[in-house]
């Protein structure tokens, strides 16, 4: 059982230069308790990110770095076949940059979470997941991970020691193995069903996949997408319905916190 | 006086990708105390990065961010008219990317040294020295700022409370006014020469400047570029001339608190 | 005299990757004459290029090259001070971009019109007007030079024989100088005062200033920004009123044309 | 039978601002008569591309457009996932931009060779193969392309008229299956093998390969890479070997021309 207590995140800071996505973070930072910065190398640029976690600092939202793929045309949606040494030092290098932006505003980083081809990159193969585990419990044992439940991630993270936060994604496609479905471009959703979607992932702990099942899911967090065709509309929504349903939203930190209390 | 203690700084890691510097960083490394790592800019990239910290880790050399501006075509010796807030923002987003290395080697970031056109520009412009001297004071109180003494970012930071490392400048030429003569592209020197300016800038606390005067110079760090053409030859006999004449080199951190204790 | 006759210009492909202008190029696309088309140092990547370069061959719209300073970040709208031999070869880099997308489909590159801060920057130096005309002259002595009718530019293009199409500006202020007055970032306007500041300099030759005073005004193509809020309104209204006061519009090639037969 | 006749051609301007490689691209220049120069994505800026591709036309060696992968952190030798409409419009972009220097420099577009990784994907992917072979079919149908005789992108692009060089690569080994074995970092190699190795290549037909078998190849032109460790004195070998055994070495398309006439 998931049950009454989750956290909402949500990817920001995803534009670059004067460039922005269709939802403005100003909005989207209302209705979240953690929030994804992007960290320059697919999207985010150190105006944005100044601005981006300052604005977190001020309306309490817990600050990730959402390092991704050194690709901005590609908005980190494009595999590049690096080696797991070159991966991990430009996540290092990214964390680093949100990091010090949570200096500047007198806030601690919550978490770490890659962001698109590269955390399903991440996701299935263990020998980067264990590079990136193993750097974050030497570097910063108190950062919590993002990732799904399924993922080879959350199985190396939890053996070295990483606190992790598994995500359930409101705006994805799931599959019978539990891994949402990868898409370098999302269609429009319907808000509402998304977010019915999520209100029967937290009180039944079930979630339709794209073969038609149900299958278990079990997660501490949702997240959904700035990029996602009305990322407003949909993140609004799920908001509504959690709260509608009794189901707090915290911070993934304090979510956790109260898991391992219990 | 300067005296019989001196800081010996070089900037680091300024290749990228495949593209590396004449002067190797191992070697260079052998020869100083501080080490100024290119943060990805105008030079760098994050495999640099860890491999450049890792090294000054172990050999026990102090390592400072080394931000440039963004253009990595020009090696940051062109300057960009950006306004100060967004090159402040530049500056933070590249110390973090620094510091997260020095945490995963296990040492402390000593030190911030704005590179090339930017630490020009910096020097001369008041808003830019004290927003970076704010900025420095509120995130790290307790990183050394590298500046030349005879700059509008000595004076600001100074009164900011941000403890600051004064430079002279082995391989450039000195104006009157105490500041040195920038350029983009710098011409063969002669080592022995570069070492006997350095020794007597020491033990006189006087160099030669452009105009043929000599004028009083006062520092806690000496400065030495690798892309300078023969640069490791100029190092080496930096070194040789500085330990001949019972010079000791010690990392800036060390050098201040030696002198705020005298 | 103006007259009867004007080319429309717009700015497009100004996106990247992802990301895109509040107006759409296919929406512009139906109310301009001639296209600058972004060539990837300030905006624009390869697929949109492609697009929109198709998108201007299938509708009769010509195709210009916009270069601009090498800074995704700053939109081109920030100075960096390279030499003028090194934005040069930025320019020839980014007019051959262009024209391939134009062999490409089957239709011509009518002009080059450098962008931003670096439209300005030539506008105004000697040296980088004529390394621009001498340039244009020797490699394509067909394609069209877009400027101000006030600027240096204009004056040495004209004297190497580079046939060139003097610029009005609907959506700036002007000068007493007869120069647009640069700034970063766009206020937004009402369509119908530009709208009608357009037509007066097509039909009377005259534009107020931000001094205040009416001052005489020559050109062959009106220009309007896709970057500027509000773009599509106001190229509507800035069409409409050429309609509406019988004012024809046509791509600045055949402009030059029919007054060079006058 | 390859015969007495051959192209020598070899990766040029693979610097970045005031980065180089080992060899110098003047000294490279007097070895071949085929330079493939760098479009900016993996390596080169423009002003690298205008310096060599006037010392191409000023010493008569025949300039090709040398594309790669957007990635010069990972010098082009990094596969990114890109769509093949994706890499065809930034294969047409850098095309575009060395065909620009062409023009400025009096000489013509000779050919057109992907770099590194996209060379090796191309060669193995039909629908990129047929995409590009329309490309340029369409666009410039004089335009060389080179490509491996075992690849898909040489059957591709001979159905679809597109003039095609064979190359043998003097500095990468062989698979029997008639395909170079692609690294991303070349070790050492002794000058004199490389030179007997090309020179049997011509004279026999043959070469060895990581099997240990020796298999037929069929070629025109030669290729070593500038930044092969040592490539001036493999290139000078390479050289020197084919002037002693009365190998003419000529232009790819000089080549061509005298096929096709036999």
């Amino acid at each position: 059982m998931t049950g009454r207590l989750v956290d909402l995140n949500c990817d920001l800071g995803e534009g670059f230069g004067q460039w922005t996505l269709e939802a403005a973070d100003e909005d989207l930072m209302d209705l979240i308790s953690s929030a994804n910065v992007a960290a320059g190398f697919h999207a985010g640029d150190p105006n944005i990110m100044d601005r981006v976690v300052r604005l977190a600092a001020e309306r309490g939202v817990a600050v990730g770095a959402h390092p991704g793929y050194r690709d901005l045309q590609g908005f980190g949606r494009r595999v590049i076949n690096a080696r797991p040494e070159e991966l991990i030092n430009d996540i290092v290098y990214q964390v680093g940059a949100i990091r010090e932006f949570t200096r500047r505003h007198g806030v601690r980083l919550q978490h770490v979470k890659p962001h698109g081809a590269l955390y399903m990159e991440v996701a299935k193969d263990e020998d980067l997941s264990r590079q990136l585990a193993e750097t974050l419990a030497r570097s910063s044992p108190e950062t919590l991970l993002f990732c799904m439940g399924a993922s080879i991630t959350h199985d190396v993270a939890r053996a070295a020691g990483v606190p992790v936060v598994r995500e359930f994604y409101a705006d994805r496609d799931y599959a019978n193995t539990g891994s949402i479905v990868f898409s370098r471009k999302m269609r429009r959703l319907d808000p509402q069903e998304v977010a019915d979607k999520c209100v029967r992932a937290c009180l039944e702990g079930k979630v339709r996949t794209v073969e038609g099942e149900d299958i278990d899911i079990a997660f501490d967090s949702i997240c959904f997408h700035s990029d996602t065709p009305g990322a407003l509309a949909i993140g609004t929504a799920v908001r509504a319905g959690l709260v509608e349903n009794g189901i707090r939203i915290a911070s993934a930190a304090e979510v956790l916190k109260i898991r391992n209390a219990a």
